[in-house]
């Protein structure tokens, strides 16, 4: 099934800015995963497709490198390169290839209720083996004497090289503390920065956990517009203490901030001398183009950056890490040796087992095509909204939502409004689509359930 | 070396109250510790201890196996028992008698100073078969998609088990909420019970990092009395919120709480509306007899049980666990959902494989004899004051602490003060000698080196 693909280069925006190769790999998945790219089709070769881009060669067999190895691209024996069988979901494997064992596998969510959480990852899309090497790891190193506040030195040591290499962020060690995740990371800074009676904004409609740390710090809790590209500047509070905020992917709507605002936001803080709080919500998951550079590199005076586990791997490690500035962060280490806390070291050892052997980048990878699959087969559904990135999408109704809820549970599929993220009365009517806890089966049957409860 | 054991029940008290083995368990131990009964000296056959004390020979069998099984006591073999050779300390050896490889031992602490901290447990004593094996378990295990905000179901079976075993507290599983430690549960009762300016009671010497988790909470912090028993029931106040208090070992006085100040302590609860916590704080590490009964076992309703492997095993697993009614646990799980707060799984599931095999509990029975033989050869000092349990002991002075500290680091020994255990002006001056985490030998070092500081 060879089809014309004289005019793909004309669904590739023109190319600027370094590096070409991963802008040319993120719209060839976005060419695949918003069917503009069919499987089976034939792509042009790397010395065609670089001739008609005006880009060096090396450019498309990086990008055609890249998306082999994430499976979007197969070959075949002498004649050429196409696109794989992407579309329909995969039961899940492990990465060896083989069936995840059903005596080691988490019991699977009920399979006669679709439920569609957000931001809950594919716990049986975990390697076994690479968990068992990561504990086994772990079971080696004896405990310390005195656990220090900050994390393991050797752990910080390759969060930064993880951190510079994934995220363009260029920290030391110094600059990074271990936490147990965002909201582990957001209560630490509210007690190290934040008095009783201090205003916080939390973006609206936003996480509802960040705002439960900060009202339990003591902090009146001051919802900020969010529109579609994400939180809206213009509209900040002069007297803020800290801001909470997810440029990379706003969460739960989806916009990813553009620059512009990026610059607002960080002269908004310099100017007031507020501290942001930057949750750098699923960064990792993004099928289009790369995510923007962290917000905290344009400014990492004003900018605290917190990123975790949760979402890449599994919300039951419990382990993340924060970027600040090394005074900050020795402020925050002294608070939290104050209170006898401390990120459990087996985990800790662990994680670093994972991120030097590279597994941990390795399963994101996995994982960002599985959702990748799994958000194309769930787009057949009419009105979704949201970036393409992440682990779930907005659905905006005419109707209210709580009936669509309704409806939908009484075909089978759990699902939420959009209140619960709402600090205030909800503006939005909508529900949350989430498939990231569900099998590439499963969000094809809830296309097939939701769709008679959708206008065509 | 045989010498004459014909007055040994006069140092033993009169018997009362069931248990009658573990009583005499405790004072054999005792008599040991306090240099009554001397390394190599013989015991008296069962039969002639048990007619002697008036019980029966069951009852000094038990008492002699346990103290075989402890290292207390050796057979020579058709000569009778005899008391090991227990006072010096041995070189930190893992479970299987070899030394510690120093290839997986954690930096041991600098030899050059002898740091005298409390609370801190042997980390060298972690047996690393039983630390690899749990790790490995873990690994076995896969992470469940939506952790449970409660602990794993079969952690807390098994914990209701070793807490019904060990402490007599008859709990089931859904009393029990799995924690990263006692501060962490403290924290959570906080924000479950304390409202902005509501008043929380701190023992005066007391925890510092439980006055800091209540003072982040909102809480007036109140001091209250302690003395050479513990907490002070009349004097406290009527409008506390909650209590916190150590009575199975006042920390870091080391005052056993009697149990006429334990039914006053539940009548003040019932008639004020306070909650108790109770931190069961080195209830397992008593060198004399078996600690009390947990005050939570009083009264239920108005106690609330923490407990935890920081001191037990490590700092660095940071695991631990609550009892209280299943309405209340239920609340406070609510509320660590609300933060996305979790323990991480693969903590509970070593944990749980340590608690299923034993492990643990014959851990905590080595440590308990190491703790022993160093505090044995501690109490050659003059003038300690402590209970007989823990791993530390409080040093009063007539002279000023803060001289004794620098005088002991003159002679290579670090110690502090009791002043931080204070939240207001110190009323003792004192200081902490700790043996938790320094050998046998170096806890030797550091009685030659201070004993000239110490009028004779």
């Amino acid at each position: 099934m060879t089809t014309s693909h004289a005019d793909l280069p004309l669904v590739l925006d023109r190319l600027t800015g370094p590096p070409l190769a991963s802008q040319l790999t993120g719209q060839l998945r976005d060419a695949v995963t918003s069917g503009v790219l069919l499987a089976g089709e034939r792509l042009p070769s790397t010395r065609e497709l670089a001739a008609t881009l005006g880009v060096s060669r090396t450019v498309v067999t990086a990008a055609y490198a890249q998306l082999f190895a994430e499976g979007w691209l197969e070959g075949r024996h002498g004649s050429g390169t196409y696109v794989s069988d992407v579309a329909p979901a995969l039961p899940c494997l492990s990465a060896s290839g083989t069936p995840v064992p059903a005596s080691t596998s988490p019991p699977a969510p009920d399979s006669d209720l679709i439920e569609m959480r957000a931001g809950i990852p594919w716990a049986a899309g975990i390697d076994t083996a690479m968990w068992r090497r990561a504990w086994r790891h772990a079971g080696t190193r004896v405990p310390s004497f005195f656990p220090g506040p900050y994390g393991l030195p050797e752990l910080r040591g390759v969060l930064a090289d993880y951190l510079r290499r994934g995220r363009g962020i260029a920290v030391g060690p110094d600059h990074l503390l271990v936490t147990r995740g965002v909201a582990h990371g957001l209560a630490e800074l509210s007690a190290a920065l934040v008095e009783p009676g201090d205003r916080v904004g939390v973006e609206e409609p936003g996480y509802p956990s960040a705002r439960e740390v900060f009202r339990r710090a003591g902090a009146e809790v001051v919802p900020c517009r969010v529109d579609a590209d994400g939180v809206v500047p213009d509209e900040l509070p002069g007297d803020l203490r800290l801001l909470y905020t997810t440029p990379a992917h706003q969460y739960p709507l989806g916009g990813r901030l553009p620059v512009a605002r990026r610059q607002a936001l960080t002269s908004w803080a310099r100017a007031t001398g507020a501290v942001i709080a930057e949750d750098d919500y699923d960064s990792e998951f993004r099928y289009d183009v790369a995510p923007l550079p962290a917000l905290y590199s344009m400014d990492p005076e004003v900018v605290v950056y917190l990123g975790t586990t949760s979402k890449t791997l599994t919300p039951a490690l419990g382990v993340g890490w924060l970027a600040a500035s090394p005074a900050l962060v020795r402020l925050l280490a002294q608070a939290r040796e104050k209170v006898s806390d401390r990120v459990p070291e087996p985990v800790q050892h662990a994680l670093l087992a994972m991120l030097a052997s590279g597994d941990l980048e390795r399963h994101i990878r996995r994982m960002r095509l599985e959702y990748a699959r799994r958000r194309a087969a769930l787009m057949a559904l009419p009105g979704l909204r949201g970036d393409s990135a992440g682990m779930h999408v907005v659905l905006e109704l005419r109707r209210p939502a709580a009936d669509f809820v309704a409806g939908a549970a009484e075909r089978g599929v759990g699902l939420s409004t959009v209140d619960r993220f709402f600090a205030g009365d909800p503006v939005i009517n909508a529900v949350i689509l989430g498939y990231g806890a569900i099998s590439g089966s499963q969000v094809r049957r809830a296309v097939t359930a939701l769709s008679p409860l959708l206008p065509a």
